[in-house]
């Protein structure tokens, strides 16, 4: 099944376009979960690692039933070398294994075989000594493609075997404007040459909804740029970062979504799987409580919009 | 020490500024290192791991007296899960034993916190529940910095403590230029203003020798705009990808240099850690050979070029 069509199956099973971040820091985890780790593995690495299972587990229990997708950020995983990969691993599984549609955020990019053992080593398969066999096995995953076509290739392959990629393309960040917004000469900045680009990449795994699996990453930061972007890349899912800790509301993501209600998923990664912080009581009820204030929120800003499609 | 600084006494010990990619693929590694470890593990991600850092120990041992650094490439080596992660460190802690500069080619980037997790995690300490520990701890990392500053001053501060960047600026694929070349209404290129951008950024760690811990990556693919890049980054290392297999000669290296004979470090991988495939012989002769062919290449080009600086 093509990636596109899975994703927005997944959203409209859920009437909910939303996802989750999981993007585990050590020293907001409750103490419970790590003081039984480290009382096990010591103040290492490991510990860490099976802390960040035992939570995501938690949070993934919590939301399942909420949210299409979760969209974990390597970062936070392979800091802690060889453990936290196995962690990432285990978390996507788990993941897969309770019917989420599993965004790896890692922003991976390089060129000809090296964007290819990108492509198949978390996407696909990779050679063994006499076989082959798949580590990852990720449904979709963020790639920079500064470098062009070559390092994009290997994902539009994948996409073609029902994976997707997300492609940056305008990123959340206050200084995300010092390249991409950028004038070039023919009169766009450089965030919208690299939406074309995204445009044209992804034409040839367009899904029967109509959607590409090659997606672009488009932060809720910059909502008039969202605009130019969505006319840009009509057929084109954006993952839209920057809602909530970042300071986007809901209102702000709208512009991303095509007029049929779809074409877009928001992410939320602290705000939800930390929000016993704020709201007290268990992390994974908090973490539910706010997955539903969410999903609330962009139901409310959809309806305003006039593009509720459910 | 300041890394650019460390990464030029190195060039300058070796008198070779050249450095070998240890991008390990299966297929290349002589059948009796593969044969020992699947005996050993089956035909697992295990077996594949446990082949790379045995040839990769004897890369390093066969070229340590020859070039001043190594560049493994994470992919090669994430896309085999936590056992592949493994042996990029155990090959990363080998090369640093024997005196090498290990330039993590990982091209990661992101912003804000997540840029600090891929900062941390792989040149400097991350919080463990109680303390802090050490994982990588490579001298350098690639980086792409298409978000802008925010993605990029997590490196800075490390580079502050010793460690180095090298930024993607003008990539030595084929398809670089659809997004790079791009002119700007001001009339310089996509990667000229990259470049401007990573020249502020490194002013603030500029050594003793001159240079920057901040480096760019640009391709021995395109001489013409390395002339105009060295010019618009005079204390900018060069980390130069694209010599032998992707068909760079060393004179195309030349404009990547400054006039004093410093400035960059060219990069070779299949060229020389599968040199015996064409050589044939032990795979560590031929590609201690291939290292010292390059040595006197690269001899050769800064000789006639008027800059040979030992």
């Amino acid at each position: 099944m093509n990636f596109a069509d899975k994703l927005f199956e997944a959203i409209e099973k859920k009437q909910n376009p939303s996802v989750v971040g999981l993007d585990p820091r050590i020293a907001n985890i409750p103490d419970s979960i790590k003081e039984e780790r480290v009382s096990k593995f010591g103040d290492t690495p490991q510990a860490v690692a099976a802390s960040f299972v035992a939570f995501n587990k938690g949070i993934i229990d919590a939301v399942k039933d909420v949210v299409p997708a979760v969209k974990p950020q390597m970062a936070f995983y392979e800091c802690y070398g060889p453990y936290g990969v196995e962690a990432f691993q285990v978390t996507c599984k788990y993941a897969k294994r309770n019917g989420l549609v599993v965004i790896e955020d890692a922003k991976r990019n390089d060129i000809g075989s090296t964007a290819l053992a990108y492509a198949k080593g978390h996407l696909g398969e990779v050679d063994t000594v006499k076989g082959k066999t798949t580590l990852f096995d990720v449904d979709a995953i963020t790639v920079n493609s500064y470098p062009g076509s070559d390092g994009v290739k290997p994902f539009v392959e994948q996409a073609k075997n029902g994976k997707g990629a997300f492609l940056l393309v305008k990123t959340s960040n206050p200084s995300s404007g010092e390249l991409q917004d950028k004038k070039l000469a023919d009169g766009i900045t450089v965030y919208e040459a690299m939406a074309k680009l995204v445009d044209t990449w992804g034409s040839e795994v367009v899904g029967e909804r109509g959607y590409s699996s090659i997606g672009a990453v488009v932060g809720a930061t910059y909502p008039e740029e969202a605009t130019k972007l969505r006319q840009l890349m009509p057929k084109t899912p954006f993952l839209v970062p920057g809602y909530g800790a970042q300071g986007g509301g809901a209102m702000d993501t709208m512009p991303c979504f095509n007029d049929d209600g779809y074409g877009a998923i928001v992410n939320s990664s602290r705000g939800i799987i930390f929000a016993y912080q704020k709201r007290g009581g268990e992390f994974e009820e908090a973490a539910k409580e706010a997955a539903l204030d969410m999903k609330v929120d962009l139901e409310n800003a959809l309806l305003q919009k006039g593009i509720y499609p459910w």
